[in-house]
């Protein structure tokens, strides 16, 4: 017999109301929203800075991933049902998935095997409708711009060549990266170039991720970058009149989701930007909503610690006042074989010349959690295809550096694989001496704050600025946008610009080929290199495989 | 002290719980799927054939409406109160609005004055992602398309040309309605032109709305008529493999959705297909669930008579194997004025002779009334301009009929001021011989029933058929699409095709000036004019003058 699918695990659970999980973390029932017996919304209420400083937050990285991922939302969720399974008050706070791609290749994004959080099913697609409202948000202020065009009135004098502003679906659907709207007539608008992304790569979805609360939202909404004026003055959200209209689409969209474990821990799923142009990781009143709830917090952020873990120290700590007390890095056997020269087909081989490589790229990231002030735990990802002598390497490696490896074996036990991690997770977030450290204050110079990311996280020798990321560099600074974190869009498969360099590279420079910048999430984004905002389908999509009967029951959603 | 406006009538509400009306239908709790407090889906399970047959259907009507609308949802509200008050179990059961026009104009469709479904704001906003929804499944097969097209390996060889599948958003967004995709290169899509519709001018909408259960809607879902082959052979949703995966999306928008009016009284909103180029009424299935759960149900249908009940019976009746048991046809008194000769300015003020010339209109859709076996009543829906002179001689006119006209007093008074006529519904539904016929066979010619509705229905002396009309027709039968209801897609001010010609014109022609079809939904769709699919943004948008406050109270949306 093999093992099950995710499905089938997920569909087979013995899943709680709701409400059971919320008593557990002491939700009342009649402050809970219901969406369905098994989604549940809190209020903002329950955000309690007083409990947050006393409440640990850990959190989940990994090394530079393959493309199947390292799994570190199945260690997350792994490691808050070990601390659960060990006696202690944990919440899972992590990204809601993104609808469009589970009908193209990769399925769902809750978790797998005996680590996930349910309903599986209900999370991977409209969950409790944050996305669709995030999406109706930013579509809003497009239709108000291209309003604004269209009526000679009221008109802005907006220059509709110097549009950044695009619209969002959560859909792979490729055919609209690059579009002409406004055809068809004076009736029909001012004809111009335009494009949609997918829903995360929304600047709405950024900005929801980094709010305080309801008024930063709304004063975020409102600072949103537009274009130019024909006399080229600057034009905002908040000219167009929007911020309020966007923000009513989104009363609901900000409270965090309350959901479940496999083995009933509860899971706060909030926010999901994606993690190469955006800051990758959930919402800051969730996790603060979390660490109000309970006594540890498990949290992750997207792609490698180069990206996902510098992005959330820099970007989402930094406006959400908060450090981590303990950081955990995942890394699995075959991607380390990876980092260390296998080809495709050898990834599933046990192959210690292989890892002795490729071990240098985990090394890096420890370094580099080092450098923020934090002392990382390693958590080996098993895969049934390691050896012994592979993970044994592994952890004396680790030991040499004064870090812990330890196997994380959620995906086939659950917890109950995932105690001894849990255990050095409790000891590390009060013994181990973590104090974060930014690596720069976001008063430095965008040019400094860039290259102490590219030389201290990355290794990089030198950055370039192309002639183009120079200009744009002015207007930044002429805007007055400069003093904010850094998000830098980089391929998450190499800690260099280029994807194909593994392991860990050394004398290499880093090109800013172009800026962009998120006014009202409050970021500056250097383009490194081709960023995709709206993935495709495959020849073969998912959705030709899925099948629903008359009582649900639900085939091919994996 | 001026009246008060609908949010502010609908904030005051003492709001109960939805399971406080569900239990007064007999709903067990633990079958209710809540969102949020104050709305729950019903599952299907609750449909019971042998207590519809046994339960009065309420079908709510109008004349042909100015553009603000006869007040239909509002008399249907408020009737449903009505007859709560005289202690029958009712339920109203409407349709669902749509989001964008909230940003636009119009405001909330909900109701007004005291006759309102609550909670207000949240009906108009996303709901419980019905739209949300419909929308998605609509683009997941757009997106097929369009990777179809792409991809030549697995290439079903679909002429782009010949695709008439459009994308849908909820937005008011007139930039959308003629756009070019698939630019950028070759990694981006086939270069086609394209559109996006308003999400309830979607077929999936139409498909939703006319499904008799779940199996249903994948079978309808799948017969959606994408376009051609190069070779001319018609390409269908089930040939890209969309329908299971559609259907899946769709799972939960399929079940009713529960709310109260003000008065506490149940109320299920489901569905909200456009009435102009589709039904333009709720779905069978809330229909049929109403029907379960009560004595009597009461539905509306959009525009005048002559679109909206001409569809109910004809498109509703065929598929839900429904008849009504009542038929209320609402009138305003400024709405007769209008169709009597009054012009802008003139409408608000008492003037018998507008009256007396526009009553015509009213009577026309009496007589349609009693044409289908039906016995009209007509509910005068109260305006404060309404003068005792024209009431008087309204009621008379419709004595000499046989018909009773009674105030309709819901909009200030809420149920109070309804029993009179609830009193009247509650009589005729038993006693006034009601026997719905329809007009035309399905198995008749498409010619036939398009006269008939354009003859009997309109008072038309011919029908017209443009030369493009007759080859669209000539492809209709080519494949087989014929033996189905008409969908008529015309102007709702006028019982003609011309929107100037008020009152009760005579003497005119129909032209069919193109044929569209909906395979999945199950209707061919003779176009008489210009029909909007996706609206536009005013010169000022209501969105402007939106407001939210940190405590989440809204101002600005009515």
């Amino acid at each position: 017999m093999s093992f099950p699918t995710d499905l089938e695990i997920a569909e087979s659970a013995n899943i709680q109301h709701i409400k059971n999980i919320a008593e557990k973390i002491g939700i009342d029932n009649d402050d809970l929203e219901y969406y369905g017996k098994y989604k549940a919304k809190i209020p903002l209420k329950y955000i309690d800075e007083e409990k947050i400083k006393k409440a640990k937050l850990i959190l989940v990285t990994a090394i530079n991933p393959t493309p199947a991922g390292e799994g570190k939302t199945t260690v997350s969720v792994g490691l808050n049902d070990g601390l659960n399974k060990i006696g202690k008050k944990s919440i899972a706070v992590l990204r809601e998935p993104s609808l469009g791609p589970v009908f193209g290749v990769k399925g769902g994004a809750a978790g797998g095997g005996y680590a996930q959080v349910i309903p599986m099913v209900d999370i991977n697609l409209h969950f409790t409708g944050d996305f669709a409202a995030i999406e109706k948000a930013n579509n809003l202020l497009s239709a108000l711009i291209d309003n604004n065009l269209q009526n000679r009135k009221h008109s802005l004098n907006i220059d509709p060549r110097t549009i950044v502003w695009k619209r969002v679906m959560d859909m792979n659907d490729r055919s609209l990266r690059q579009i002409v709207v406004g055809l068809g007539g004076s009736n029909n608008g001012i004809t111009r170039e335009e494009g949609f992304n997918i829903t995360p790569a929304s600047e709405v979805m950024a900005i929801l991720c980094l709010s305080q609360d309801f008024e930063d939202l709304k004063t975020r909404l409102g600072n949103i970058f537009v274009g130019y004026t024909f006399d080229k003055k600057p034009i905002f959200a908040r000219d167009l009149k929007a911020e309020n209209a966007m923000a009513i689409l989104l009363k609901d969209a900000i409270k965090p989701n309350l959901v479940q474990s496999l083995e009933g821990n509860p899971a706060i799923l909030h926010g999901g930007p994606f993690a190469n142009i955006a800051q990758g990781t959930n919402t800051i009143i969730a996790t603060k909503t979390g660490l109000s709830l309970a006594d540890y917090v498990v949290t992750e952020a997207g792609f490698g610690a180069d990206l996902g873990a510098e992005k959330f120290l820099h970007i989402k700590c930094h406006y959400g006042k908060m450090k981590p007390d303990a950081y955990v890095i995942v890394a699995t056997i075959r991607a380390l074989r990876y980092h260390g020269g296998a080809k495709k087909g050898e990834y599933e081989t046990p192959n210690l010349p292989f890892v002795k490589n490729g071990i240098e790229n985990l090394k890096k990231h420890i370094e580099n959690g080092m450098k923020f002030g934090l002392k990382p735990i390693v958590a080996i990802n098993r895969f049934a295809t390691d050896s012994d002598e592979e993970i044994t390497f592994i952890k004396e490696e680790c030991e040499k550096m004064g870090v812990k490896a330890i196997l994380a074996e959620e995906f086939t036990k659950g917890g109950a694989g995932m105690t001894e991690l849990a255990e050095e997770v409790v000891y590390c977030a009060s013994n181990c001496g973590n104090d974060f450290q930014p690596l720069y204050k976001v008063e430095d110079s965008v040019e400094y704050k860039i290259e102490t990311i590219a030389k201290e996280v990355y290794g990089a020798e030198t950055v370039v600025f192309s002639q183009k990321a120079k200009n744009q560099l002015k207007t930044i600074y002429d805007l007055g946008f400069d003093k904010v974190p850094i998000c830098m869009a980089k391929t998450p498969k190499s800690l260099t610009d280029d994807e194909t360099k593994i392991g860990r590279p050394s004398n290499f420079k880093i090109t800013v080929r172009e800026f962009e910048f998120a006014a009202g999430a409050g970021f500056i984004i250097p383009i490194l290199g081709d960023m995709m905002r709206m993935p495709g389908l495959p020849s073969v999509p998912a959705a030709e495989g899925m099948t629903i009967n008359k009582e649900g029951k639900i085939l091919g959603l994996s």
